[in-house]
């Protein structure tokens, strides 16, 4: 990318993090209803230390950072920054106000462009752009938490509160679930080097996989109520010993954002309460009930590399859904249409059966941005594919998500093979 | 009190609350950085909320509620009312927004005036009246949780803001301890009659009190420091067995609200980090400090009704300090002016050795507002006096604030008794 | 007291221990079912530990402790003598085995006989004497707080052993509840100075209280069944708050070891599984269970200063019940015969309302034997009287009684008051 | 196997739990220091209930259980049976007594060997000798159960009493670290159809590995000293999150049983507390411990199908160490000899870096039986070889061990790959 593609990148992502953030309240941006659900404006103040403390600080020059304790305020887990506020406190920062951390945005804005404009005479010039880039797919990531934490905050709340009055949930059936049947055998998987990833999706590599098959659409609100209605929480046949203990300890007994009101069957979306559709994607369940829901239907959730695969060889998968992430308006997954291998992308994520690990020579980078990904990599499942609130830029086959099985607020669903 | 001014009372007082909030930032009003610290929005919510349950749904015909909602919401802990949201959760209600709260104050105030307008023709006229006092006490209970709460909030932010920029902490220091002795026997306790009282106050009753000296002014941040000094807080034997667990479990060494800061001593008030000064009142130590404290000065804390026979007995003593409540934009201790029995009201609320429990005869209201008090009669300790923050027209003899042990976001000091 | 007699009260305590231990079986000498509920081996050691550290190592020249160990493992809660082994992991201590520590009984026993046998002409000789009362009647609370451990421990066991099969739950119904009514007035409690107190019943003062009526007898299961049905546990309104959140938390549905079982409304007793009578005093309660039901009856809990003055209002009721503490056979109380005011001691303890606190001029002992009592004077209720398991030497009415108003797992009732 | 051989078996594995336990008082039978640590009683009453559940009930005709209640006691994690004793409180059982569960033992021992004697002739027959083998590889594993959670909890008491008194800990330091390369590529790994394996082990399947090299000894007492000395515990660099947090949390600064005595560095054995030789395996890290010690090493942990392709290569590695299972007598592991790759049994189990998740195409049995592994598949680590409790049956290259990665009371240690 030229340095002025990576420039207008910087700018336009910079902008759409103001732009999803429009239809907030200045009351709503303080908002943190669990420790894993950052405030709005955390988000915007964390992505942007993120531009001050990896590339000025260290590359622009007589950089002024707007308040030495920002670092401290907005380091999400780098240790080898130093000390951090703690996470289940974020919410508690009435201060900075909303328009200090806007104007830190500027402040920051301003500096990267004045860093990238002299970059290319600058002796560090490759990690400052490659920096850049990192940091801009960061922000995107963080946009994409954005609408996960502010639908579970919102939620939060027995009003129920519209972010975003476009959203719908009316769908149209899709057919049956259908499989599709792949050879395996010795194949690739990583990132196969055109364009940008993550540190975590290198270096491919080869992994043997047995024959398989992969549903051609995710598992719908119906689907699900079936599982339900024959006792899916209340057998503990169908789950993982950690699973049970998880669902009676939290008194699961439907995915989160379910409820029942006045005798009608609704779930809470960006969009506020909405009817039930048997219809439209099942959203927001853990790993432990993706798992729970495959056993009980005969089949399993896919492995990552059964995933990988699998989008690899589906053509056209890979080509993003819209270029200016319209999609993001409507805030919530949308039916199959009925056609060969769907929902890869822009429906929800969905869990594999795989535990994330490093890769076979996985080395993370030198220093604190070392800690990107690499010390996650314990106790946390994969989620492939992507979701109606990911960036269409970063849906991706080899893209690796990754959440604990019992995690539930994330717009994750279920995919299943056998 | 005539119709007239209570109407006055009721429209001054509902006033007052909107004038101690302005010093806020609308991202302020949500703050709730523990279960027992309300947020501003809620207070204003809740004490609107009590007029509307206990007047105008019962006693104003046609009254409108705003939001069916509300009923639940804003309910703080009255069983016999219905459902609460709960505690912990009151931070986490960015909506109604403060625009939406400020309208539901103003559509309660109104429909108040018109209840107030006809009440000397209704039926129930006279509960109508005294239920209006009430609700005028109950908001100023509230304006002052508000300092306290608002403090404690703001305090959990690493910046330290500042509330209002008057608090002045420079003081000069008091003269010496002394020892005012009383003849105790059989006296009494108990509202007198005259005035408004809460019903935990009645009845009057006789009381046999030994004789007994009690210390002419509150003890100083500096006295405190020298009980830091010599092992307050790593010696047992000051303390009682519960509060020597609590210090450890909760890492005590120090009053809530003192900090180091480059090597500085400083205490964080409404004003912001102010330096520590030794002449200062003592501030914000939980029962078990105030105690430990006392045994360690080779003395003890009072009594109840030894403080409250001290106060009758001490001229002047009920006097309101200010009647605008100008002290409120001082919000912080002053100290003793030196010259006989000083601070009863107006610096801390003082620590007594009596657990809260009921009067001889003690009878609660019928109906949800017998909740008011009388539930609480079990586990606290009383205070006796007033705060910095306490409205004037609650300084009397009388008053019975109530406060677990373990609390420390009060204004709470320490007077001693031997 | 003569030495001789002391001599003889001391050996007959010692071996009391030992007669109410047979029945136990080796492996339940470590039980420990919750952190408050010490193993009877932990009880046996610790009295012993009792004298070797208040007596034998202050006094006996040449004492050579048994293990050095010990010092920590058995002391349960003086700081001043130093660290202990945790409260909740006595039942960790498989070793000493039960051998060893009655070996351990056996070298303290021998030395304190030594010890006695030339205390006449010890120069601390007035010390001794009354630390080895002490220690008497610390022994004997033990004994008691022996059958509260082992019933509750016991109980925890699904196959509810058998302690002693002579228990009989089989009573005849007392006749209706009648009321004695006392003047009040000016009066007078706290121990009278003949024979042995524990430092918290002194000093003897005055108290003023107003006229009052008190339950002829304790409340029955049946009266607590009536309470249950309507819908004591599930009716906010008769509750403390702090009782009211315990028993919501704690999802108590009725007193500690009532079960249904097979149909069948049973109790476990130390002589197993038992049929509820109607007739039987309800035991088992906690304070706040007490004061919910007091309340639902239209009464309440006498104050302590109420109990002890009805206590020495009643003629005989310090007579104890048996010298030879052939009751302690029975473990569980009995029914009221009807005649007057019953069951002031051998039944179950009864709730005050009163909190435990110091009484005016109270001073505890210097070093460490002043944390006997004094520092846990806050947040605990006082109970009067004596249960079925308490020494008829502690039957007297200044006894002060003190536990937690959540702790169920004592013989605790209630007498109502009005 | 034929029927008398696997009779044969069965005897003498029974009989061998009885040889273990000889050296342990009756006390210490009941003992349970932790949820995750059996007293020693309940294992002597499971492996017996698993034998009655699963066969006997099942089986033998008449079968008459010695108590109803044992179904409930001593079932450990079936719910396809019904209701479990809560596993936090198998150490509050002091009856049934030990003299009672070994009387159990005995009926089921007497019942079993009728079994066995008709299973030729009864139509179940294959079931019947299966299921038999289960049972007997069962007991085996709740033997070396024993030895771990005997140790965590007689090391929770601080006597730290011995076990046995043969443990040695004196030991030759082995030579320098060596490494042993292997090329990896299309390999096997998975059970491959000798002799008995447990479900997790199948069904074998192929696996692409790259080339890697491994340690020829396991990483040792004063190795593990290195990484202390050099800050292990204190920089966050080296530690995955989860287990930097774990870390943290649970304060850790060496590993489990490791401690400092009058200025003695020591560990607590089987055999008491002994010096702490730096020759010896390092044993009781958590899985954590081992990621970051690997890190710091500049290594990494194995995966399983390093692991297990390794041992399949090492010539004799499956080689039974001791047909006698004399080395149990020593608890404790040994130093490696120096020569090739050792220490792969018989010292400590090797954490690898693999999360225990089904093989391809696993399939559990159907019934309660299926529980038996399957339903522990997430959040737990691999671990491979065999320590020095290990019965040596179980010594095998493809068996698969799993613990949490927080799990230290395991006899666990570290062999590093690269």
């Amino acid at each position: 990318m030229s340095v002025e593609a990576l420039r207008d990148s910087f700018v336009a992502t910079r902008r759409q993090f103001l732009t999803i953030c429009e239809p907030l309240e200045v009351e709503d941006y303080g908002l943190q209803a669990a420790e894993f659900a950052s405030p709005p404006k955390w988000h915007l103040a964390h992505t942007t230390w993120f531009f001050e403390t990896f590339l000025l600080k260290q590359f622009l020059g007589d950089y002024e950072p707007v308040d030495p304790m920002y670092e401290v305020l907005f380091n999400s887990y780098y240790n080898g920054i130093g000390a951090q506020h703690p996470r289940a406190q974020r919410g508690l920062l009435s201060r900075p106000l909303l328009s200090e951390v806007l104007s830190y945005r500027e402040h920051v804005d301003k500096a990267m462009l004045l860093l990238l404009a002299t970059a290319s005479v600058h002796e560090e010039c490759e990690t400052i752009l490659s920096r850049t880039v990192l940091g801009i797919e960061h922000e995107r990531q963080h946009q994409e938490l954005f609408f996960t934490d502010v639908k579970y905050s919102l939620g939060a709340n027995p009003l129920y509160p519209t972010y975003r009055s476009e959203v719908c949930t009316a769908n149209e059936a899709p057919g049956p679930l259908q499989w599709t049947k792949f050879e395996g055998g010795l194949i690739e998987i990583g990132h196969n080097g055109k364009g940008f990833c993550f540190d975590n999706e290198q270096p491919r590599h080869r992994v043997y996989i047995e024959p398989f098959e992969i549903a051609n659409r995710l598992v719908t609100n119906g689907d699900y109520q079936d599982f339900i209605d024959d006792g899916g929480y209340e057998r503990p046949e169908f789950w993982l010993a950690d699973g049970w203990a998880t669902a009676q300890r939290e008194h699961w007994t439907a995915p989160l954002h379910w409820h029942e009101r006045e005798g009608e069957s609704v779930e809470f979306t960006l969009g506020g309460l909405k009817t039930r559709s048997r219809a439209t994607p099942l959203c927001h369940v853990s790993g432990y009930e993706a798992d729970a829901y495959a056993r009980w239907a005969g089949a399993r959730l896919p492995t990552e590399a059964q995933w990988e695969h699998m989008a690899e060889q589906t053509k056209g998968s890979t080509a993003p859904r819209d270029i200016n992430d319209a999609h993001l308006l409507h805030c919530h997954p949308e039916s199959a249409k009925g056609g060969g291998l769907e929902q890869l992308y822009g429906a929800c994520w969905q869990w594999t059966q795989t535990a994330y690990s490093p890769y076979p020579g996985f080395a993370p980078s030198t220093g604190a941005i070392g800690e990107y990904n690499g010390k996650f990599m314990s106790n946390q499942w994969v989620l492939r594919g992507g979701s109606c609130v990911t960036p269409s830029s970063q849906a991706r086959p080899g893209y690796r998500n990754f959440f604990y099985p019992q995690d539930r607020w994330q717009f994750s669903g279920i995919r299943l093979a056998r």
